[in-house]
């Protein structure tokens, strides 16, 4: 996150990042992931590896900067999500 | 990472779990966060907390399911970004 | 697009259809749409019929309020676009 | 429809037209008409007209395309939706 942030705040971007922009941007970058995968098999995406990670990192990058700007910690949101999804998916019912 | 895998594998549901699947599963994921902020002002939106919480937790959780299936360290594909960003857009250009 | 803008007018909502939250709103549709594909077939999702109709309508709807929105006609930007791409894929080269 | 036909017909495209694909370049399409929206108010967007009218159209295109492929009626799913909505939305309750 420290670099991220020293990225953001040496280029002076952080005034254009509203948290729907943000939101938005999440959007955008998760559909160039995706479009690595249009028309093809998961196997055939991969051989294009540098971009898939490259769009994967971007995907990352956004969902950090939203959730520093939110200010909440992204170890502990995701915890709470899986104890909400082991309450609504227990492991019995396997799906 | 950890506590994700085992979240999956107690619910056997890994053999759905292609990258193709991923990268679709997060562009849903990223969508349900957007919604958030459909007809808002980000400070509309921001008054939904939990929920906004939750649904950037699940584009989080299937970007390090992604991260996983294809064997990259988040980290380092966050890090090899930034410097390529860094060549894209110079500190000087601002923009 | 005459039973759209009279729904939509019922109902007093145009105040809230900026072109942006229009375009935000035909990417949630069109990942409502996606989210019917989610780990399966095409086949499998295709039992999911009325559904899948339905969000296909979704998309089209606020693909058709933007456009009207921004005053141009859907035959129209489809032919020019339809122009365009022939220019850039050559019947010849096929992909 | 017939002119988008004729478009994939003459390049042999129809192969790779699965619905699943169809409904993932739908979200592909839709996230670059948002892309153009992106740090920008829909009026520093509409500067770029001719981009918002290309993406909308490619948007639109898709959508006609797993239309067909699924055998369905696009005025008809409109029709059906919008009526679903005006039960789902009242009049009297604006919102």
């Amino acid at each position: 996150m420290d670099k991220i942030n020293q990225f953001i705040d040496e280029r002076n971007w952080r005034r254009f990042h509203t948290e729907k922009d943000l939101a938005l941007s999440i959007s955008i970058e998760a559909a160039e992931l995706l479009e690595i995968f249009q028309w093809k098999t998961s196997d055939e995406a991969k051989e294009d590896f540098e971009h898939l990670k490259e769009e994967l990192a971007d995907v990352l990058i956004y969902s950090y900067m939203l959730a520093d700007k939110l200010g909440v910690d992204i170890d502990e949101i995701i915890d709470e999500k899986l104890i909400k999804n082991k309450i609504k998916y227990p492991i019995e019912t396997n799906e």
